[in-house]
């Protein structure tokens, strides 16, 4: 089958890699019909993920057919049509018993980074029964790439985290997928204010059309001063952090208001200033998180009930043969203005 | 009156002031029967705290009987015995409304920071109704000193942002009063282990005697390998800050288990190192807090019901004149062993 | 002064009264500018509230400007405009700090039941500055009338008792003024399903109009079935019962799913059965009470967002001294398809 | 092999039959070392359980060794000993996932129930790998039995729904096994109050022995009057209802203090009238619920921390043998004085 293999930092290739094949009772196989590109996939390509190995084929997102199971698989059976999850939890473990799937103890984000991933024609899935979704009947597969892992982490690592409460001021760090896709899911809360901050006039426009209520550009250093303007002095009840380097988590710091929250989204490659001299005292919440994938049913339900249009998020549609294409598209997203591309088998 | 005031870095005396007088209707003047010193206080001594001035009468905890009240005070009366909350509270605004009193917009800490304070013969207190709490009959005064700052503190800002849990695990960095008070109140909720951490052999004595199931003396600098031992490589739930400078907040970095939590309670003077590149996917939660008191009734029932001990906090006792000895016996504490002081009328 | 009087089972008038006086400190005389009837008014009128004397100016909402405070009112002062909460709050007593006001030992509901109330030129409110809200510049006040109760009940004893949640289901048995207050604010959480139920089609017209997904008339007694059919056999996570007899509460019953809540809203005159012989290992959750109007904040921001259409609910005007016809028209929702009638002054 | 069999209303036999084999993939065998009789399994001898069939093995609880394991388990493997949970559960069902174990569209509680049980001296348990615990090193086996139902039972249908707190008042209504896993357990959180209620004297003696800090003997009818009394006329703040009829039930209602919350653990044969006409005001919680053990896990912790004394509820040890003596000891309660029988294979 072809797959697009990792080869070290900076270097990716379309190679021919053999079938996937059933190794352990509660596996299965995916035939892939549509994968996408995850800004993860360019910190791995970047050489900043040292779990991945060379010669791993990337990818964590995506839908497709159950090709084969284990024995060990009760729910899925060949032919069915899966949703695959990033995450992969086993559901027996201490950590999957609190619903904290991402440190599974044999799974967590293992796709495409200790395992080869879904950007093949197959993958082959651990712990099948609760690490796949099945798809409702008349559901839109593309929208349904965009729950293997984005908005699951802008909803659980932003919103929920963040306790985006109906009424409350929100503030989004970054207008990329993640941040949108965080102020798509904000919006099930209601809150009355969402300002989204960056350093791209054309995603703050986007932002608009997605919903935000405001939009700060960042490029001049004087984000936190409009945003205290915007809130009158008061701050914001919910920061979320949407791109992962010091300067954003500072905007954070400056913005949050006595008794709110820093949630966490961006993954950042370097230690941040903590200004407990100043917050010692704002009763402020700072949260982490990898994504647990437990909302997936429930962002499920709002897709099929239309409370949340996820196909938004799509910009570029690419055939398989074509993936090294939607790499470029993607990784040069200022000129292209791409969110998330599409990959059709 | 007497009173001990603070009159600029480093010093400290004890004069003679008018007796305070109501200035606002809803303003009470209470007679002082006991009060106690705080590290907040040698804070204060050190210049560390802008918002007091010099001139000021330090203290921020006590209990005593009213003196006088505004036309405006419907709860209490002269004669009546009253614990004083280190927390003034409007009730009203929107931070009082929400029970985060700490953020009293004409409120808060403000008790022997910017308005004269409790270690002196009378105190006026502002917003009576709402920052005083009736003793109930045959309580015992001298464990109610207590109640004014050091439970409260430990137990919302330690163990309720901390999420102590039954069964679960907690460290409590710093086993001084407010680590100890921490160490007290965690108890109600029955974690499976609480691990004391302190550089002094003899607070984690204390510890011991307190109800921690394990201690680290962490002046080798090995703390966190100790803690990571005691828990089988997994971490604690539940790491509280209970000093206030970057070394222990580390401490605190490195043990928390993923999915826990980090309650800062200790008042920093410097910024800390906040190691997202690491945490942003540990799933960790991490709080800040000034006490908000409203835990205050809910304490004093325990202590009643006697699930509370709050009277071993206390080691020594002095006569208000003798109050510059307090202070003295207070900041050496780790000759003096001394914890909490009771400085009576 | 012109007032709506209550005087005995069956009996009101339009009468003229003393304007009323400041008795306590905290008191605050409000010239009302608009009022409304409540569904409670009717049931005094029955004589099926004891505590409501003959004698009583009935009424609980309204929005007017403060006429006159007591030496201990300290947030507000003659010529504010003011929103008046149904319930009356001290803001210090057990109760009060732990925000239920609606059990607050000297307030709670007193308006227009224990003490003379809203439908009057003046009205005396106790505990103003709790009591109390001030209007934000460019509100329409008429908008806000319908902050006094409905919209807090809706909300509060139907919506957050009744856990409704992002992508959840949920039932309102009865769509009278209450239960589309509760529709509209089940919204914030935006569920994937929210069914009305009601024997009046006009009712269920609106209802629609409202934003409900589906719509049940109960009239032949098979509402249950149609929502387990609607449902796929589940039934709904949420129940909000918002009419008050045995027959409506038992639809709520019937239809609550395992681990579901009932949201008991409506005003009962006779106990129900609860038949714990089915549910007893169902995991349910039933909830009852009175509004504690700790909401009304946030309802005017998510007003003054436009996150919330309160004007909807208003069906009729009427001028002060048509107070009776809008009791009639009221009275008679089922032929003048009235929901809620503003009385202007 | 031997086994304790239902076969009909009235009617029980220790019979032979053959030993269980794997079904399914997930399932696995159990060696029964400890097992125990619950109060259910009365109720079914009583002809009140229509789920169970005549021929059933009865029991849902016990330790054991596992004996063999089909090829999908992968936690447990043949010689392991472990903890059986009265809750079978296939951990990827949508309630699974929510942790609602108790209503496992494939599970739930069917040992000893539409399945053979545990009073025998083998067990087939399905869904092995989340239905199983493991057994620490150094365990006491004959506690652990008493964390299959009675003590998580007692703790999540109890004292979690019945939101015990640090501080609170709590009355729990029947002093039998279910009752006092209820008492022992509510001191997880520090209560300050703890009224057992029962109609035997005996039991309440072993409520005051357990830690509660007031008994009623409701015989006379007077046990609200009584526990208004001692609550200063306030109820309680959580109601445990253990026993399972209108009568005791009724007392919940009349002790429940507004804000409060009536947990249901008794179950019940009836349906039970709710006084609507009083508690729509009273701001009250009613909960019910089977339990879903996932307290196991923690409840094992605070065993081995010994913060919990499980053996206490054990009073007679029984041969596998002597299983029809144990019924008949255990049936006889009020003159046997038994609370828990142990029966060793």
């Amino acid at each position: 089958m072809r797959a697009l293999v990792y080869n070290g930092p900076g270097q990716k290739s379309l190679e021919v890699r053999p079938k996937p094949i059933i190794k352990l009772p509660t596996d299965a196989v995916v035939r892939i019909t549509r994968t996408t590109i995850c800004g993860t996939d360019l910190h791995i390509l970047k050489g900043d993920v040292p779990t991945c190995q060379p010669g791993t084929i990337l990818g964590h997102e995506g839908v497709g057919v159950v090709d084969s199971v284990g024995p060990g698989v009760a729910t899925f059976k060949p032919g069915d049509r899966v949703l695959i999850a990033c995450i992969t939890a086993c559901g027996r473990c201490e950590y999957c018993r609190k619903g904290m799937y991402s440190h599974c103890t044999t799974g967590g984000w293992i796709l495409g980074n200790s395992i080869d991933g879904t950007q093949a024609e197959f993958v082959r899935i651990p712990h099948a029964d609760t690490s796949l979704h099945p798809i409702p009947e008349g559901a839109d597969e593309e929208a349904l790439v965009m729950l293997s892992d984005i908005l699951p982490t802008g909803f659980e690592c932003g919103v929920l985290n963040g306790k985006v409460k109906v009424g409350s001021s929100v503030a989004i760090v970054g207008s990329g997928p993640i941040g949108l896709a965080a102020l798509l899911t904000a919006q099930f809360y209601s809150p009355a204010e969402i300002i989204m901050i960056d350093v791209d006039d054309n995603r703050l426009e986007v932002g608009t059309r997605f919903g935000a209520t405001a939009t700060v550009n960042s490029s001049d250093g004087n984000a936190a001063q409009q945003v205290m303007k915007l809130t009158g002095g008061r701050g914001v009840d919910t920061a979320i952090e949407a791109v992962g380097i010091p300067a954003t988590f500072k905007i954070c710091e400056d913005i949050v208001a006595p008794g709110g929250t820093i949630a966490n989204v961006g993954v950042h490659g370097a230690k941040v200033d903590l200004h407990l001299e100043r917050l010692w005292s704002h009763n402020v919440t700072i949260t982490t998180g990898l994504v647990d994938t437990f909302s997936i049913p429930m962002l499920l339900k709002t897709l099929q009930s239309e409370r949340l249009n996820a196909k938004q998020l799509i910009t570029h549609h690419f055939k398989f043969d074509q993936i090294l294409d939607a790499y470029d598209t993607f990784g040069k997203a200022a000129d292209t203005k791409a969110l998330k591309v599409i990959i059709e088998a």
